[in-house]
């Protein structure tokens, strides 16, 4: 079932969509010049936002475009408009950028080579270029983060991080995977934004939304046939919002000589709703450790430095 | 979710139960006789209607019976009641007849033979093989229309048909393939119902049934990993009634060395309902176009002929 | 779609979302300690109550435990609560034991050795020993009822065990499969539940919920590709419950040189609830043949005998 209980999309579905037209593309420009078949693997998400809600009934339009090549990346935008095919209506939903890496259809192990693409404009390669080393020096950042792990906590008080804390196990079965047999990046997304749904609505016991989602860094494969954990902490609270960090780890229980191992980690921001739609004020998280004091402060951090951002962006759409 | 806003289940929904049942008596028979394992592939539907939709919570009963074998192909009749369980009352909701063709589980591109069937009377098996010829010359006229392809409009007028032409595209998973790799024909169609009911919607604006399906010919099969796109357009209104043809290509765009294809084409009708499930009149469609005008009168020619043909068995059947 | 009309979670859902958990954590001990890789296969789920319906929107925490283990099987003990997000208010939806047996990755008809547990008391493993031998026992019994065949009534008068009998079948697809390529234990209740359900709604005609599930034994693998027709009939009534046994035959019919054979049988008993959730009287069923007196006198003796088992149950609690 896609919808919370006021009819509105999950952002996870809108994310798996997103992460299919993106894995297509990637897959047919990095197919398109011969040589050793392969499929494209989903590396990050850029940090997208949750526009406008889609409903229930409506139609959504996705659509993808490469907009930088690096010798083993693609980077493509991908944009999704919500359609009420009734009324005409149409809103911009989200906007997305991907990256992705080509693997060998043959060895997984083997990433090959992505052919370029033509820019219109020097400056449209050169201004990639730059994201593209900015995104390669955030994923080595994050990979840092990657040792903590969620405790449960035995009758915590409301309010807390330990009330709202939760995970889900999920065995990952054939339709959850990609021609190579590893898990399609957007299924671990829409999982992601489910946990942090069920910690949202537990802190807050409102309906609640997806307002956005923080960089996500797919640091390692997942294969067919692992146990997936994905456990979802609240970090920090505005006003209006609330961030959940939320971790991934993959347990390849069977057949693999290997430890459990931290898959992916990212931030989603979620805001709660009244029945008509409204932004509610949401109660403040209470911090207990040390830790979670520190995780609070980071993520007021996050919170100041997207809000310093949007600013500006209006102000510079304002100028002439 | 397989319903629309009414309740009704789509008619893409039933076409999928009809296959699967047509897959499993079809597939049954040719591996009776023991001989090379086969798996049977869709090759045909004839022209179906739904006589009376089927609403959520409604029990399908589907019962598949082979009425014709040829050398190389299977024959199934397959009919759909819907009961509704609390009430207990029955109604046909339709009656397809559908063509399967067994092929080897070991090599894909043979077809094996068929065992025979017994017929209880000399009549069924040459009324059989007069259905058999006139299907196969069926199949090879419409291979010619196949060469047609959608544009996007930019800004078209409403009722025209850039208006609500529609498409979406679709990633081959495993879970949509038979044992053979190769995507269910119900698979296809429950995806091809789709597109031409958002093309309807978006023509009419309101909420629309599947009226009936013409004959669909299964060109050429899709394999695991391809992306499909579905396109739809509309060709041709009557006063109550929508025609919208729907196009299925199959890009092979990993470890194949082929050109993407046309692999399905087939006509909707579809009607458009009151909140009550009254018929509404449906606003004219407007061809611009020399190739739409022509496919207009090629629609009403098939409209007319259906028209022709049903009312000649209903005064057959009010025949003492 | 996992709800009936009034909202409940399907009975199959939960039973389903259990196994699942049995599954992993079964797999992942028999895997701890390397040697050859395995899969924890499902060989028997023991009786178990829902204790209170599951309404949509709610989360269901689930948590396994492995309680005993033999020489070649895992005891799981899996209890499954509903929570209510928004109000926080949590309930036992029910709790089940599952017996699994560890299957070579290499060599399906391999039953591998379990790592024995550590108990913590010498009578944990003496009373883990009890049940095993029980259920053992139970399980050779019940292969003697397995020949019996459900076959269609014409025309069937309200209330007779032919009236409300049903059957669906369905073919078993990658997604519903473990890594051997077997059939999921949990998909195979679910299915088994929507038929039993379908069997109560057709007798009663009300709003049915599943209210336990007497033990049931997998005596045979289902293979990926194989038909399986799932076929239930009601046995016995009482005054607000109905009882309803239930078989799944597989018909592996491509590629095997074998015939269609009883895979699982279990009898589950369900509830006529009014729309406000209040038990409603049941009409009570009108047996015909011999064997239909016969089996409701056995059903008779299920239902007594577990009322009997309660009843003593909440003595025993009560005493101090």
């Amino acid at each position: 079932d896609d919808a919370n209980v006021v009819g509105n999309v999950h952002g996870g579905t809108i994310l798996k969509m997103i992460e299919e037209a993106g894995a297509i593309i990637s897959t047919r420009h990095c197919n398109s010049q011969g040589g050793e078949p392969c499929v494209a693997a989903l590396a990050r998400v850029e940090r997208t936002d949750f526009l406008s809600p889609m409903c229930i009934g409506e139609v959504a339009n996705v659509s993808a475009e490469i907009t930088y090549t690096s010798r083993h990346s693609v980077e493509v935008q991908v944009n999704v408009m919500s359609e009420n095919i009734l009324t005409g209506a149409k809103k911009v939903t989200n906007k997305a950028t991907l990256w992705y890496v080509p693997l060998s259809l043959k060895n997984v192990n083997k990433v090959l080579e992505v052919p370029p693409i033509q820019y219109v404009r020097k400056e449209q390669e050169d201004e990639g270029k730059k994201r593209y080393e900015e995104q390669k020096l955030d994923r080595l950042e994050t990979k840092q983060r990657n040792g903590d792990v969620i405790f449960p906590i035995i009758n915590p008080e409301p309010h807390t991080v330990g009330y709202s804390q939760s995970s889900l196990i999920h065995l990952v079965g054939p339709s959850d995977c990609t021609l190579l047999g590893f898990v399609h990046g957007g299924v671990t997304m829409k999982l992601m934004d489910e946990v942090a749904g069920i910690v949202a609505a537990r802190h807050c016991k409102t309906n609640i939304v997806t307002a956005s989602v923080d960089a996500i860094n797919f640091h390692e494969k997942i294969k067919k046939g692992c146990v997936i954990t994905i456990s979802g902490r609240m970090t920090f609270t505005s006003n209006k919002s609330m961030e959940i960090e939320v971790f991934v780890d993959a347990d390849p229980f069977v057949d693999e000589p290997r430890e459990r191992y931290r898959a992916v980690s990212a931030f989603f921001t979620y805001v709660s709703l009244s029945k008509e739609g409204k932004p509610l004020p949401v109660p403040q998280l209470l911090t207990e450790t040390e830790d979670e004091k520190r995780r609070f402060e980071e993520g007021k951090g996050r919170y100041l430095q997207t809000k310093a951002k949007r600013q500006a962006q209006m102000q510079q759409a304002a100028q002439p």
